[in-house]
């Protein structure tokens, strides 16, 4: 039996990653809600009941087993540490870790086996990579993968819950002919703010030096690191272009990927998909099927459809890729880590 | 001094297309406002007069010497012959002829010269294919052209004013958590309506029986048309996913392109784009200046930023391009290809 803390819980990710534990298979003793003193106090619902937020201190991590962190970055350089050296597993949601060569970068479905060398901290990855992988690793592993060349359509709630109440509210306005002042899109703490409803934003995270987004950045080293090891992999190249649209909740993903095997058909690469672990494929043109975000929101799944060859060259397909960024994206890959480590006598 | 008929005026593009004119450089005597009988006796704004809408009939164009079609490919295929028998230069901004040998389909920055080998039709080109041609053609220029890889965020008004309108009232039903019965997108006429509501759906136009939309099949073909005459020149491989966002006005593209010269940069790239007709280049991601659909609405230009190069692809670049479907992806390229025939002593 396992006590569990979740870090960040009054957030958009950190309140579904305690709707993932009520649905987890993880043995569990006890939830500890933890967030910054201003949260403390704030009831968090857990199942049937609700737990009161505890601020996290350095303290907070006596006899817990696992601790979910999704409080930002800052927080998990802090506080995982500490965690850790109170002899939690703690597997973290933020970027802070990501790239740490000692510390495995997991989504289940495609490198489950890097857990078995984790060293007390396991990184969730970023939410547009997540989805984008589990929906090529099964092609990846019948056919090869050489190139992918990704354009997102990312949730408002990818940036948080303020994020996603500021899309709600600027919409509003804009029906109402009224004035909203945007303050947190596309990047909270930034110069310049921008609406986002009924805009397309192309910037996720601030920028590199290179003209690339840090999220854009992310979506490169983070896929070469969870399908081959290693953030600079030359075998497959990856390039992204990560735009926020105005949509509450769930990533899609217009990805364009080249296979090593140059007679792959569209057809062959729906088998591999089909069934494949936490994939579902909605592919039917002559039926208007294909994944939406709307139908996504709330699924643990990665959506995938719209598979169909390049008509120019062999080997390159599209495909287009949908997941709800804050389960799939987050949450959910965090507590199926837990899940996992358990099920690899990890924990 | 020009007789003028607009077929189609009381559309989203026809009514633009009537604004286009009052700007226009045309030495304009009349303008004769022309729709179905459905719309026959409502009044339109041209400038500071409201013009009545007329039947459009096989008696329409008596006089006219410039006809602008925008009331969709069936209208076209019936009168656009009519029009051009009775003495007048048809410019048709359906798809109606663009893929005929002998018809121009011309984006006037990218392919004037097409215009001297008309018959009296000229074909504008798909709303998506103008802005990403113009954002390009400066590049093709000086760099030669291989490779496009294009993932669009099109706007609802690409579907028609009725198509705006949806996006208005569903969004506001979902704000006020009521239900809205989708009835005009993803294509007005298909089996199967969605809500486009914070909501990326990925089809636009039908589906071929090659698994690409029609859209696609557009963007594809015309851009091979309009840079090389041949719309299936093999010298460009174009490839294209086109999808529907809740934006009202104003495409915003994510597009990938090769050029033949490998050791183009990304500077040389944006001279070549800062004051080329009809693009402007706004670019500084660390200003966060990058375009944004929501100014590019009501301006003829096409917006053009984010040029960065692919991290390990020499030749290869991301461009993010942004124009208002509405003008030069439709309204504003017709008047202009006028105003350039009439440049060209054409008309």
């Amino acid at each position: 039996m396992y006590r569990i803390a979740v870090v960040g819980a009054t957030g958009a990710v950190g309140t579904r990653m305690l709707a993932m534990l009520v649905e987890s298979t993880l043995p569990i003793e006890e939830v500890v809600a933890l967030a910054s003193s201003r949260s403390a106090g704030k009831q968090v619902r857990y199942g049937d009941q609700l737990l009161t937020v505890q601020t996290l201190t350095a303290d907070s991590f006596a006899g817990i087993d696992i601790a979910l962190f999704s409080a930002g970055g800052a927080v998990s350089k802090r506080f995982a540490p500490i965690a850790v050296e109170a002899g939690a597993i703690v597997i973290d949601n933020t970027s802070a870790f990501r790239m740490d060569p000692n510390v495995p970068l997991v989504v289940p479905e495609v490198n489950a086996q890097a857990l078995t060398t984790h060293h007390g901290i396991i990184a969730n990855p970023n939410c547009s990579t997540i989805q984008m992988v589990v929906g090529l690793e099964p092609i990846r592993q019948r056919f090869g993968l050489e190139r992918i060349i990704v354009s997102t359509y990312q949730a408002a709630s990818g940036a948080g819950q303020q994020a996603l109440n500021e899309l709600m509210r600027e919409t509003q306005a804009v029906l109402d002919n009224k004035d909203s002042e945007p303050a947190i899109l596309p990047v909270a703490g930034e110069a310049h703010h921008y609406p986002i409803a009924f805009n397309p934003i192309p910037q996720i995270d601030v920028f590199e030096a290179d003209g690339y987004t840090h999220e854009e950045w992310k979506m490169i080293h983070e896929t070469k690191k969870i399908m081959l090891g290693d953030m600079d992999a030359a075998a497959l190249k990856v390039t992204a272009t990560c735009v926020r649209v105005p949509v509450p909740i769930a990533h899609s993903e217009a990805v364009y990927f080249e296979v090593s095997d140059k007679n792959a058909t569209a057809d062959q690469l729906r088998d591999a998909l089909t069934g494949a672990h936490g994939v579902v494929v909605q592919d039917d043109p002559a039926q208007q099927l294909y994944p939406q975000a709307r139908n996504a929101v709330g699924s643990k799944a990665t959506y995938v459809g719209r598979i169909r060859p390049d008509q120019e060259v062999a080997g390159a397909f599209h495909m287009w890729n949908v997941s709800d960024n804050l389960l799939k994206g987050a949450a959910w890959n965090s507590v199926q880590i837990a899940e996992t480590m358990m099920d690899m006598n990890l924990l």
